[in-house]
């Protein structure tokens, strides 16, 4: 598809190429003007053609899935999007990195500063621990400036993004109690991944709703220090994530404690002076639904003041801003590219 | 399919029959051994068989349903469901009432015991407020004997049931602060009724997440009365809607502050003795999904208690639990029968 | 949930625990009021508790899987559901049957009375052959009168059933040309089954209609067998199978040749008069929708005729008529009950 | 979104701004380098913004959806869609020409060249019918070299594409019987419009697969003149269509019978050949799924031949290929741009 001349082209690698998030980083790519995948990796040997891996890319990519080293990939590349599972990806982007590539992965392995946290809540131990300070956390609405001279992009978990972002201006302010901020997240089923296990069949999840991980989830951590980061001073939460009987979206339901009084009207506005001239973030007076962002790279944000409850309720689409096209977001401003190059409009 | 003798039968009539609640009143008494369904109304006038407005009914019932008056109907019968929409149903009760039937109200008309609660919150004037206080709140695991003796019972809303069978228990002991209770609550779209509406079409609700009458729901002051009598002190809720992509079924997930110390263990255990002898609320040790219980009238719970945050989840579906099998469990106690004939087991 | 006296009870045995269909056998079983579920096995070991397995069975049966032989199933029980797979059933059938308990077999290893026709669709040689031809096909409303005197019945397939009652009374009178009949049938997920795999996965077929074993799935030589029996001469039928995204249910669009002329309301009387006294086969003069026969064991028929061809349009609930319902309708029939025990009615 | 000069910028208008074709259309075009939307109407009077009929239009475009005369739409753009029901069609588009500019219509009015046909299948008389036989009809693939000289353009329907497509290549080659062929459409709800009715509820759709218009549904008479066109004999076919319970998506499963021998292979090759150069259409060897041309304007094919019957396969999305993709497609070629920009690439 690209019309471009190559000389202008990024050369961009997939690790880990059968999976959902690597799926949507092909469809985003194929419609951007300036960067071309050269490169999908698999641990499958016999070199299958992307488009048998994930037919809806038949036409759109002519290119093979190869049991590379990261060596190879990041010797030949610009950009490597790692999407493997944690663990795989502290062995894998080491030598990215070596190899002179910059690297955006989507695990949870570059996300925690603290090697013990990572420990306590990932059951490992991190091998690459002194690598995590240079890691930047790639929310750009937040750390937008960090990420331009970054190497190394820890792209953020689909749950903590929306709940940062719903948290974020409150939090910069003082307005709310930095502790026991109650999220009721609600995902659908895509966040679960493409390998086949009883909990993501489809006639398990199907007409169902239910909730797991109930005050223990891997992205506790990560919400908390983020905002901790934002707000200067210690952000405790009570994550609690659903899944839902649909294919992509989040919702999330925050129920902060307000400090100070405040009305509704003051709140939004507030939100929209903090995400003023952020592409992607739409501050929006109806209640959002996940529809209204799905296949996009939004995140649709409310707020609603009723009986002295605050209720913050956020959404966005788990795969694009959640996962592959916030990565691309992040591509692009290590790029030096406009950030919603490939993203929104033409 | 009645096989017993029409000597023992109660007589059964449903008002405004085209809805899901009738639906699912007609599934559950094609079931039922002593009791028989005699009379169905709508305001159409031209006596549509009732497989023409349900075709899932075919063989099952062979009658027409009619465009009768509430005194026609309460002379015939020994008890109407009342199917209708608020406002209309405080018409037509003390019709059937006089006429000598008793009645179970699906409706909201006869829940608030306060006539100025109603104004309030659903913008009427109360017609029948005299008789608010006659009627019994029918949830019978909280007002069991009130149920068997009662002329009129107003049949709990669906939201309400699972509220406040995720809260009785800690509210009868006086474990949590009565005041702030978050309730997130997701509900499948037949919550919404059968008259077509832009928000219930099914291309805006598939794929999509969405809430609505965030904190101002008119569930809240029925879930708020309940508890102050169960607990005995003023209780105040911040309930919080959304709609999931699915048929039936409800998930509150609930968050109260604990005033005393205690386990997950305990708390599962004071459940456990709250609901005792309760054929229809399965206390669980896992965290129960909608699925667990559709088509059936359960209400699944449990507790989970990490970081110093109590969370209870519940589930019912909505159509049953939480509308047409409570009104025949209602039903079962009025004439004197095991609450769980027609519901459960043979 | 047994009210009745347990020496009254015929004791029954589920094999295979775990899938769908059993889950569905427990669910009818926990209403039927003369048999009674004695045990359950599992390649498992560690005795899990049925409602570990199915949570929704919480509180119905309080009974353990175990890994038992068939023999001693056998000894201990009257019926026996095999709920195995296809290969598994023939290793176990014959020691059901020595140990003395009659067998209904949901696998199709006794479907085929040709054990050359089963080695070619199901690519393994009978290891039971001498047995096909004792095997009654399990379809009541066609091999009705065979049923209660029978060791094994074979219990059919869910494409299987709607195709044969949606074709018996046009091959019956002879009046289409019994080659070429073209089924396009449409089937819901959990057709698919319990065991993991990239095709059952929620985000998969979630959103998406696909298609597959197009001409040549293994439920052809099943309709052609049992549809020659019924006309008396060779029927062949070009039967594709389509999934859809929903978990029950399964509509067949059948376009047969019409030999003679005639019109639609003929062909409807012919149907109604076929099946006049069977209380499962609804004979309908709307087009049906599978959510009508949801959860029921009817199977809804109709017939159109425009433009010089004749649609045949069925539908039923592939986990309840087209598996678990028309097992207990053939464990009725063993019995000597009525047919519609635990089915309908109460 | 537009980085393009506005001098460049051919001006749109979008006629019945209110529905999921319009909302389609816009969310093609905010993607378009030099196609820019400047009037949407609605018959409100109120002026709503488009963002708050179209929510996830928010920030995408600034525009108030007016109650504008087709004259004043059409003396102030360059094309207009037309997104109207039939025969409002028909009334807006002989103004919309006259004040010059170009129409894309998305109703059925201008589809059928025979005004006879047209009062047969739609119940009325045809209010411009002489200009039927300059209307060009707007299915690239077939009649591209006709479109971009054309005053108005009849976009097809979203049925008529796909089994056009399915069926050219063997009805231009005399391959098959032109007489009796078989399609068994099946189609996601949102093709059932934007317009709140019973049978588009959520509650009726979901979990539920039926049929309607069995063998009269409009679509036939545009399928066959189509093809009637590309093989130079009459064609007749029996159209079948039946409801998922999805969002979008078509697929078509056709019947015919084939005239001469021939192989899968072979087959798959006149395919290949017939639409070499088509960027929309591709021709795969697996099955499709709906979900492989979600959201994109392809149409994948394929053919499968077993036991003697052929079966041809094919998938569009109907909001994009069946729709507003197919309408941005002939957009283009009114304008003289490569067909593929706004839709595919960058």
């Amino acid at each position: 598809m690209a019309m471009n001349s190559a000389s202008a082209m990024a050369r961009i690698a997939i690790l880990g190429a059968t999976g959902y998030t690597a799926l949507e980083l092909f469809r985003i790519l194929s419609r951007h003007p300036t960067a071309r995948v050269v490169a999908a990796t698999t641990r499958q040997t016999d070199r299958p053609l992307i488009s048998s891996i994930h037919p809806s890319l038949t036409g759109l990519f002519d290119l093979s899935c190869e049991n590379l080293t990261p060596e190879e990939v990041g010797s030949s590349c610009d950009i490597a999007f790692c999407c493997l599972p944690h663990t795989a990806s502290m062995e894998a982007v080491p030598k990215l990195l070596h190899a002179g590539c910059r690297v955006v992965d989507l695990s949870a392995d570059y996300r925690l500063r603290d090697p013990a946290s990572y420990q306590q809540w990932y059951g490992h131990q991190h091998t690459d621990a002194e690598r995590l300070s240079q890691a930047v956390y790639g929310l750009p609405e937040i750390f937008g400036p960090l990420i331009p001279p970054a190497s190394l992009v820890a792209n953020p978990g689909c749950y903590t993004s929306t709940s940062i972002l719903a948290l974020a201006p409150l939090i910069a302010e003082g307005l709310i109690d930095p502790q026991g901020i109650v999220i009721d997240a609600k995902s659908g089923i895509s966040g679960a991944g493409r390998t086949p296990k009883l909990s993501n069949l489809y006639s398990e999840c199907n007409e169902s709703v239910t909730a797991y991980s109930i005050g223990n989830h891997r992205h506790t951590p990560e919400i908390e220090q983020v905002l901790t980061d934002v707000g200067g001073q210690a952000v405790q939460v009570a994550f609690n994530p659903h899944l839902m009987p649909m294919d992509r979206g989040i919702f999330c339901t925050i129920y902060p404690r307000l400090l100070r009084s405040g009305t509704q009207a003051e709140l939004l506005s507030l939100f929209r002076r903090y995400y003023a001239g952020q592409p992607f973030v739409r501050v929006v007076d109806h209640i959002p639904a996940t529809k209204d962002v799905a296949y996009t790279n939004f995140c649709d944000i409310t707020v609603r003041f009723n009986r002295d409850q605050l209720v913050v309720l956020a959404v966005i689409d788990n795969l694009i801003k959640g996962a592959s096209g916030v990565a691309i977001q992040n591509m692009n401003l290590l790029l030096g590219l406009d950030q919603r190059t490939g993203l929104l409009g033409c």
